[in-house]
């Protein structure tokens, strides 16, 4: 490297270097390597999350100058998809990936910061997490687990999922089986129905077998992947259950606090612009995805407002049963709570009264 | 390089390295230091805007181990507002920040990046910019003045503006002269207002004297600060003229690419993390400004539907007459359009029906 200033600096010479003038400073310091393994709860080379997960391990090796080295792999890989959160508490591995929610049965207040049935929307997430305390509040939520989150994406307004059968009423749901995480799924429970929880590579098979009877996934773009317009005919709209679902990053806490803090700060700097890319790629492919889902033959429903008004009070009572159960989530239920009614009705004046603007209307069979 | 590559594969070497475990590496290397200036368009300490180039500046410092030693200067500081573009590509400061259809003068083109009137919001231009192509076509257009653009931040969705009489038809627009930047200053010209440009500090003194008979700022965040409430009583919404303004930050080109390739990805990951870091402060802070404003006794009124309609017919023309100006700006307006195609209409599913679900109607006076 030594070698290699040496060459810059000839190239340059003395005098080019106006601005940024280059004072070379010999440093001594014996700089520590960080080989880390990083293992996820999705498939080997799954879009956006996957290779989100990917691009951030190249970004923070080109910006440590490869002082930091992860090595990801895919769910299964090196340990299953559900040990994920185990594993990287334990140090087995020092970086792990996936959605909050999938821990709800080690951290029951893990559940907000992925996502809350008729909760915050992507910007709103970011704008809990970055500007309202909600990421103090999650590091708080996981350091008895030796753990340190940061998001590093979000799906966006996820769509409301597939159906074998047209949903009219509350009383559809009674019986039915579906493949729905989280709270929302809590929620559905408390509707009638029967709660599945298939990983994403059975999805496809149980759904078109009839094992379940709906089930949701993300949106067009991976709900297309799937095949899932090739298993069932009713997709429905909106995701009341996931309005903007966080993929989260978590370091195992000793190794992230052993790290001098550049690399803290690259860890974290990554972690962000992969953020923002993976809602992008999203925003970016759903339009396109829907129209071939669309040209395939699949019917397209909203929700009726008699079933989203039932499911809202639904998903009020299930989070307050959830946040009765420890101290944890009636803090950051309460927090969450806090958070909405501090953005209030500002929604109502811009991206609801922007979508009105720019809307051109798809015709939806009815 | 080839001495680099041999030490890596030196240091990484057979298989010792576990997981994070630290091997010290001597490092010799002689590290050149970035000292550079940036300047604004910004007020000293303006929340959001100025503060988050002061934030990205720290952090640049912390993650490159103080390599990269940005010093932030607010407007008028070293140079005035509105030669920022040109003193970073002569190269008198190495970093810039504005909005870029104040240089619109200089590169018509530059617009469509800030601001599209009936546009892309923060998320589809996010979503251009990192998955759509458009920062590429971006760093096309800035390469001839010796810039690199980055997006640095978003205000999301704008207010109208505010207004010293109500707006019933277009013929209100005639003869009314209004404080308003862009692209939608242009529609507004059109539709027989006057527009005037003063810079951030004058708005308030114009629009209470009555020199100005309206203006438009950001949100109400930053409008409350600015005192406008006191200044005009009627405040309009939605900001269709802006529907999510891309802050931008630029490098000389010459600086920016003597930099070792670890330094550029620093400077690109802190430049993202501080984009989504600004439109979460606008998102976090809005709606608490709005109900301020609200108490203090403004009336918030709706743009009517044939308002809205009439002003997106004058934006299209506009938008085609800007873009038979040059070539560069037909083809930035071509891949703009053919952007907002491919998102389609997958807003209407996800975020508009989302802002259905969970809207809490204020009531407005009429």
């Amino acid at each position: 490297m030594k070698r290699r200033n040496f060459l810059k600096k000839a190239a340059f010479g003395t005098a080019a270097l106006a601005a940024s003038t280059a004072v070379a400073v010999p440093s001594v310091l014996a700089k520590k390597k960080y080989n880390l393994k990083m293992v996820s709860t999705w498939p080997p080379k799954f879009p956006v999350f996957q290779i989100g997960l990917e691009n951030f391990a190249k970004r923070v090796k080109i910006a440590s100058e490869g002082q930091i080295n992860i090595q990801t792999f895919a769910a299964g890989e090196l340990v299953p998809a559900m040990q994920t959160f185990q594993a990287v508490s334990d140090g087995t591995v020092e970086v792990g990936s996936g959605a909050s929610y999938y821990w709800a049965g080690k951290v029951r207040a893990a559940q907000w910061f992925a996502a809350v049935p008729f909760g915050l929307n992507a910007q709103g997430m970011n704008a809990w997490f970055y500007s309202g305390g909600g990421l103090k509040l999650w590091e708080e939520v996981y350091a008895p687990f030796n753990l340190i989150p940061r998001p590093i994406g979000n799906t966006g307004v996820q769509m409301g999922g597939w159906f074998n059968k047209k949903i009219n009423t509350m009383a559809d749901f009674k019986g039915l089986k579906m493949r729905i995480p989280g709270l929302g799924g809590k929620v559905f429970a408390k509707a009638g129905g029967t709660v599945t929880l298939s990983p994403g590579g059975e999805i496809f098979t149980n759904l078109e077998r009839g094992v379940i009877d709906a089930t949701e996934w993300v949106g067009p773009y991976h709900d297309h992947r799937l095949g899932l317009p090739k298993a069932a005919k009713y997709y429905y709209f909106p995701g009341w259950h996931e309005p903007g679902t966080v993929l989260e990053i978590m370091f195992n806490k000793k190794v992230y606090e052993s790290m001098p803090k550049h690399l803290q700060m690259i860890l974290d700097a990554c972690a962000a612009q992969t953020n923002v890319w993976q809602l992008s790629e999203f925003e970016a492919n759903n339009g396109e995805y829907l129209e071939k889902i669309l040209a395939g033959g699949t019917k397209m429903y909203k929700f009726s407002n008699e079933i989203m008004a039932t499911l809202r009070k639904l998903a009020k009572e299930t989070l307050e049963e959830e946040a009765k159960k420890d101290l944890m989530s009636k803090k950051v239920n309460q927090a969450f709570k806090a958070f909405q009614k501090r953005i209030g009705a500002w929604g109502q004046f811009s991206e609801a009264a922007y979508h009105q603007l720019i809307a051109e209307k798809i015709k939806l069979k009815s």
